[in-house]
Parts: structure tokens; C-alpha cells; sequence
């Protein structure tokens, strides 16, 4: 099976485009199939606040109104998505952008949550494969929106930790996946605060040990959860690391490389 | 050759959703392969008023300048293409979403003028007529925002009715076009008040004719000069007419025909 790489690009790096346009060279530059799942970092808050919509808040979690659905699908899928797509073309890499209710590329449905209503937030049920296949064959690199659709006509929002995670694991069956999660921290670390302490590798008893010995930043642990999930259902490798280093992040020469066995 | 549709959408019915959800079931049911293009209607102008963007003319001629590009991208190729591929999707019709820097759809070069510079405006160079062949041979109806590329990372704002008339010159060669300009009037009419007055069909020198008798309303000069630019180019038929009957529209039973014979 092809390599394909499916690569996060975390939201402070989509608001600093000192960073971003790096790398998205760097993007550009990976040999092979790949993916690029972006959100829209601050940019969608700042909008609503220039518009006057008030974030929504229910028991302390964001809640998607109408209002917001609006602002995060202009930002994210139009003017994210569109000059993410434009940079990677100035550097000779063919990019689509989509999102899912592009053909039907993302299927979900509005969340059901026996108590909070989060409005018009999405999970996602299906990923379609085909069509993806079909892109990435023409040598398409494909640039995801996290705005997903429930094919009865409603847009709903989705985030974008989870996009990466269900392609990675909707895919695996016509790829290697690479699913790699780049931000601004150097990877997974022993002390949060210092990028020197990154954990190179980690396979499930390294896990079991560090969270046994409570050495892991709590709020890592989710992250690793998702990451073994992932692993559990066919993702060959999962990288986590900054997002300047992409290339050795792929190269695995970078990063924390999250394995399973 | 197969039959392709490429149907401009009038900005009056973008912004009117009694009459948009209509005109896409209708669109979703034709059958065989179909390129809808659209613009924005209002829908950006009023969000430039909310955003506190003022509008630059020069010469009376309106400027794209930076903030309106971004909105444009945002309004046309999120807000309005995202949801009128979601609402497809929900009629089974399987859509794509794209503007022309996806997969280097449609290059262009932003417009040079000796006067007047009109900021980020596009004027089209090349239609990648394979990327949208692979697409409708997937039975893959393509939803064009009116948003081009340079491909050195610049993103242009567009004219709706131009993108719908390069795409059918660069793709005559591939398909039997029928091109469909649908609006808010029946078609071409001897009186512009009077949607009974439409002309069911045009040919060269009835064209001639009725220019020398003055009998066609100055505003619909230039859409049929380039309604016959498009049939000089190959294109098979040019339909004008009714957003509201565009089933009729289709099977020529409605509008006006334009024909180069």
C-alpha cells in the first residue's frame, strides 16, 4: 500500500503567517499522498467579535449557533481553506480544498448530548474513501475544512483533531497511514514547559508507565488516547510535534512517535 | 460527446432563499453531467457593511481592494458554495465545491488596465479542463465560486458570468456545452418590462436585425455578443432565461436560445 501522509496543522500556527507560510513550503515539499486538516485558530473569534455575534457558552462548552455555523464556515472553509490552497499551488503542490459535504467527503450528524445542546456541531459517521483515493491518484494533495455535512442539507461544525482522526482511520484500509499532529510544543514532554524533555518514542506499556508515575501533562493524555485509538484501528503511525520541523517530523527525526508495540 | 450543462446562477436568486432551494432541486435533477456557477448576490456587500468595509469605486467602477477580496473569498467560496453543495447533497446530487485555485482549476492574471487599477480582479487565462473531466466522469456535479488564482499565491475576484463562459470555452472541446444564463427575466426581450415579449430564438442576423432596428435593450448587448464569443468558440448552445424554470430552460422550452446558425 501508498504512504499517505495525514497532517493537523494546529491553530496558532493558521494565525501567525510568519509560520504558516513555511510551512506550507514544507507541506508543499512531502513526496507522496497527503492531507492537510486545518481549523481556523483565533481568526473565527476575531470575526464573530467584528460582527457583534457573542460566543455561546453552555456549562462551559462552546456551543455552534446558527450565527456561528455562518462565521466558522466563511472562515474556515472559504478564507482558510482557499489561501492554504493558493500558497501550496505558488509552490508547485496541486491542492483541492474541501470540506465534507464536498462529494460527500465527510458524513456526519448533529450531535446528541442527553444534556447540552452544542447546536450545530457535528460527529462524524463516514468518511468517503473513493473519492479521496481518486484525488490523491491524480497526485492532488487535499486540504480539509473541519465543516461537515448530514446529507440532509445542514452544514455542521466538527473539530479538527477528530477530521484528521477519521480520515486517518476511514483510509486505513487503502493506505499506510502517517497521521501526524503538528502544534507549537516539540511533542509529547515530560515537563510542559520545556521542549528539551520530549518523549521520542512511545508504545503502549511506555504509556501505562507514564501515566503510573503521573509523568504525563494531563492535558496530553486525551491526545495520546486518541492517538492509540487510532492505532487500534489500522493508522500505521502517529507523530506529534512542532509544526516548524515538519520535514524531520516526517522523517521521524522529530517529535514524539507514538507506536503499537 | 456527452452533454455538459454549465448554468450561471443570477446573484437576485443567491440571495432569495424561496427561490434558491427550488432552483437547486431542480439543478440536482437534471440528468447527465453539470457545472452550476454563482456569485454572491448581496450577500457580501451587506456582510462589507457589517464588517465596516466601504466600497471603493474609481471611475465609477468598483475596486477590489485587500478586505473585499477577503470577504468575497469568505462569502462566495464558504458561505454560499458550502451551502449550496450541503443542499444538493441533500437532494442526491453528489457536488463538489470549488473555486478556481482548487487543483488549479481556472488560472488567471490579475487585470492590467492603463487607467484604472481594480485591486485583486482576475481575467482568465486557462481552464484545467482535465481535474473537471475526471470529476463529471465520476458523475460529480462541479459548484463554481467566482474566485481565481495566479498561481503565485494570489487569490482574484472574478465575474460570475465570465468564469461560466471560460469554463464553456475550455471545455468545448471535451463536451457539447450548453451554456444557461438564469435570471430574474423570461429571456431576451423586444420589451424589457414585459417578460411576455421574450424572443424564443436569436441567430446571427436576426441578431443583426434586430441591433439595426434597435429592438434589444442596451444592457443585453453585451451578453449576447459574448453569448455568440462563446458560440464562436465551440460552444453548442447559449440559453438565457428564468432561474425559476429552469427545467424548461433545459429541454428549450423556455428563455431564449441563441444559436450560431
Amino acid at each position: 500500500m501508498d504512504n499517505l501522509f495525514i497532517i493537523k496543522i494546529g491553530g496558532n500556527i493558521i494565525d501567525d503567517e510568519a509560520k504558516l507560510l513555511p510551512f506550507l513550503r514544507d507541506f508543499a515539499a512531502i513526496e507522496g499522498k497527503k492531507i492537510l486538516v486545518h481549523g481556523g485558530g483565533k481568526l473565527a473569534t476575531r470575526m464573530a467579535e467584528k460582527l457583534g455575534v457573542e460566543q455561546q457558552l453552555v456549562d462551559g462548552r462552546r456551543i455552534t449557533d446558527a450565527e456561528t455555523l455562518k462565521i466558522v464556515t466563511m472562515v474556515y472553509a472559504g478564507y482558510v481553506n482557499k489561501n492554504i490552497v493558493a500558497q501550496l499551488q505558488a509552490h508547485n503542490c496541486n491542492a483541492i480544498g474541501l470540506c465534507g459535504a464536498d462529494g460527500d467527503a465527510i458524513l456526519a450528524h448533529k450531535r446528541q448530548h442527553p444534556i447540552i445542546d452544542y447546536g450545530y456541531v457535528g460527529d462524524v459517521d463516514a468518511i468517503n474513501s473513493h473519492l479521496i483515493s481518486n484525488l490523491l491518484s491524480q497526485n492532488i494533495a487535499i486540504v480539509f475544512a473541519p465543516i461537515t455535512h448530514d446529507q440532509q442539507g445542514q452544514l455542521l461544525n466538527t473539530n479538527a483533531d477528530t477530521i484528521a482522526q477519521e480520515l486517518a482511520k476511514g483510509l486505513s484500509h487503502d493506505f499506510d497511514i502517517n497521521l501526524v499532529y503538528s502544534f507549537d510544543k516539540a511533542g509529547v514532554l515530560l515537563d510542559a514547559n520545556d521542549d528539551a524533555t520530549v518523549i521520542h518514542e512511545i508504545n503502549p506499556s511506555y504509556y501505562r508507565q507514564l501515566k503510573t508515575k503521573q509523568k504525563i501533562f494531563a492535558g496530553m493524555i486525551p491526545k495520546l488516547d486518541n492517538a492509540f485509538a487510532a492505532l487500534g484501528s489500522g493508522v500505521k503511525k502517529v507523530i506529534i510535534g512542532k509544526a516548524e520541523k515538519l520535514e524531520e517530523l516526517i522523517a521521524g527525526k522529530s517529535g514524539t512517535t507514538i507506536i503499537n508495540e
